[in-house]
């Protein structure tokens, strides 16, 4: 039996979410968003997510983590800005000795669609019927966001396809 | 009297630097380079980098933090990557309560040597003369590498325009 972690990284919206394997069983534990105040500091957003995530590992103790790879898109600040809320996410699994395991977003979609190119919603939909439970609470029915719905697939992904890609970026240095 | 932190983040070498500013005076405390492993993962590097800051936040107990605004360079890549290690910084005086003010490049090395463009030498040779005790002791005359001498510039810019640039980008989002 596994815990993953799965982490859908932004500055406004980070989506987490916790499963649990065990062969070919997934079993929902706990999801949720992290949103830090738009209008803080950026320090304080940043401290705000690794205090979040700090809390959640020491709360669910994940063995693993799963987060999504960041690539370089059309607008590079916000890339550059993505990467910073990332980077406090996972200074946060990594200060909890959790290995972290990165996957391409194509990958993500792949493992739980079975299509590279899936869109979000065939992404959601799949979500749903592997890990019913994590909709399954009155309260919570519709009301996933889609970045909690991301952190799933993540850990879908990697319960998956565990480890093949861990540190894509291994060896880029700046 | 004010104990800066100046940090010049990277993922191979951040540079760190405080000193005590009272008045006019500047007064040298201590500086240093963080070296993570390049062959380790990017989330150990990063937890690295966490973790020293985060003893030099303790042990030195800075009242303000200074580190320089990155700006997407002609190398996306290396630029979010850069990102990632600053936030690591970040996170870590974020988590001491330590206001961190951001500097852009130009405003640093016009603030140390009175001109915008000055260029890395002479940027060095400036501190040099504000503050020749970072250099005084033998076994350091002459190794202080370019990322610790960036670091003694960031902390003695926001030294000379205290709080100007605050949170540069406070209200970008992703």
């Amino acid at each position: 039996m596994k815990r993953i972690l799965g982490i859908d990284p932004g500055l406004l919206h980070t989506g987490w979410a916790v499963i649990e394997t065990a062969g070919s069983e997934r079993r929902y534990i706990a999801s949720g968003v992290i949103l830090p105040r738009a209008t803080d500091p950026l320090p304080e957003r940043l401290a705000h997510i690794f205090n979040e995530i700090s809390k959640i590992c020491a709360d669910f103790k994940p063995d693993e983590c799963a987060i999504e790879y960041t690539f370089v898109n059309k607008n590079p600040t916000s890339t550059l800005l993505l990467g910073h809320a990332r980077a406090a996410a996972m200074v946060a699994v990594g200060t909890h000795n959790i290995p972290v395991f990165e996957y391409e977003p194509n990958k993500i979609k792949k493992a739980v669609t079975g299509v590279g190119h899936a869109d979000k919603n065939q992404v959601a939909a799949m979500v749903k019927i592997l890990l019913p439970a994590a909709f399954a609470t009155p309260a919570k029915a519709g009301t996933k966001t889609s970045d909690e719905s991301d952190a799933l697939a993540i850990a879908l992904a990697h319960s998956n396809t565990s480890g093949l890609l861990r540190f894509a970026c291994n060896n880029k240095s700046v």
